[in-house]
């Protein structure tokens, strides 16, 4: 997926936000943020929006010097859905298809996305997440359980912190030894890294891979030769959230995509509308 | 009010929906967008938003040779209120009580704001207006129509098209006589000119003047010499609407502001939440 012109003003938010959590004093936010949006003006918007983002927060953290602002959101993220994962999985046993409450349970968890414009207030996640057993689903979760036996080694991409509690069961829910999970390589925005992955107990349960780089998506020429390697050994993928979505869309492979709609260039993408949990099969899938 | 960090994602959002609304070509687009982009970086922020709101209608204005691009869009907005009309007073009429019914259905209209960031689809309004009757709602009509009795010249300062048509039937509520309205000189956004209080009738009813200026808000300094000499002798001033509200919040005089609350800017200021029904006197009336 390319750049629209409707992505600009996401861009400038997201930018605006990144200044609110990594600048204390007024001037400075206002320094920064002219600067960001000079460097949007000045961009190119031909390549990918994660492209766009990445920049955004690579001057964010070059000019304040903060390695990860978005550290102290990860960590109240992460803590929300801790709390909520007792009552959560009761909540899912209940549920009459346990496979299909608990990729819902992993796609929903994908609102807990600080970059993304409908994104949920914590205080407001409990209530959302009551909503998810009935919500609509584009794709189904049979097909991802079937590929995933099938399959012989799964790399499963991470998206973003809180939301990878909820990864853990549906890790646990799938063919557990044949998975290798990847989180981002560097902080960036809230996507999780090797410190959410351990802090929802993941790295206890299957090999977690940093994928090197520093996108809020996965941009292949990027990542380490060591992501490069488990990527294109994989039989199957599966993408999480809207990031990874952009970036691998177009991708040939066995990849399957979970996440919440958010926006409205995905939504025209992927052909379902805002709010929908989808689980699907890439376009470019042979298999 | 002044224009706070927060306002800046506002105005790129304003900014891109005036460019989609003026400009066909894909590479016109990011052109225009790009140099408004620049012009938010390089501006003064420690004005009203409204005034950074005005800078870039212009250059839309100017750039384009478009005098007014949301022509189209204020005229859905005109004929999907006076759609609703009918049934709307008919559901008003079966309120108990009837001067908050109608302040209440005048201020709801305000929600036809496509610079707001909560705007409605018209499709959804139908079903938005429904709730209505029972929103919480900060301050009193009753203080509203006992100024309106006690006052002798009333200048009421309408906002945008669409909701101009629930402002007649406010107006007819108080005491017409005694009402001029004032609407925008030139158009700006989707706010109201004269041809939009043409069509929802109002001039058939009372005075209707433009203001001279074409700035989406009431800046004094930039009306006309017969608007400030309505405003002046005005001893009730009725202002509809944020931006109204953004421009005169701080002046002296006897005003009562109705608005729905649509950014956490003014509902810091003014101290009620977003999606709030307000109807207020004004902070630094004497009366």
């Amino acid at each position: 997926m390319n750049t629209a012109i409707e992505c600009i003003p996401c861009f400038v938010r997201q930018a605006a936000e990144a200044v609110e959590m990594s600048v204390e004093d007024k001037i400075g936010k206002e320094h920064l943020l002219r600067r960001l949006l000079a460097e949007i003006a000045e961009s190119d918007w031909s390549v990918m929006p994660v492209k766009i983002a990445q920049m955004i927060q690579r001057t964010v953290r070059n000019e304040t010097g903060q390695s990860d602002p978005y550290r102290a959101l990860k960590d109240l993220m992460n803590r929300t859905a801790l709390d909520l994962l007792p009552v959560l999985t009761d909540t899912m046993r209940l549920q009459q298809n346990p496979l299909d409450a608990v990729t819902r349970l992993a796609i929903a968890g994908n609102l807990l996305d600080a970059g993304a414009k409908t994104r949920l207030d914590p205080n407001d996640l409990q209530k959302h997440l009551n909503t998810i057993w009935d919500a609509p689903m584009a794709g189904s979760p049979e097909d991802l359980f079937r590929a995933a036996n099938k399959a012989d080694r799964i790399l499963y991409l991470a998206d973003n912190a809180g939301e990878i509690v909820f990864d853990r069961l549906l890790i646990e829910a799938l063919p557990t030894s044949k998975i290798t999970v990847a989180v981002r390589g560097l902080p960036v925005i809230n996507d999780a890294t090797l410190i959410d992955a351990k802090t929802a107990g993941i790295t206890q349960i299957v090999p977690v891979i940093a994928n090197g780089s520093d996108a809020p998506g996965t941009l292949i020429e990027e990542c380490s030769k060591e992501f490069r390697s488990y990527f294109n050994n994989a039989d199957l993928i599966i993408s999480k959230g809207q990031g990874n979505y952009e970036t691998l869309s177009d991708m040939p492979g066995n990849i399957f995509f979970l996440l919440t709609v958010k926006c409205p260039m995905i939504a025209a993408d992927i052909g379902a509308p805002i709010g929908s949990l989808v689980v699907k099969r890439g376009k470019n899938n042979k298999s």
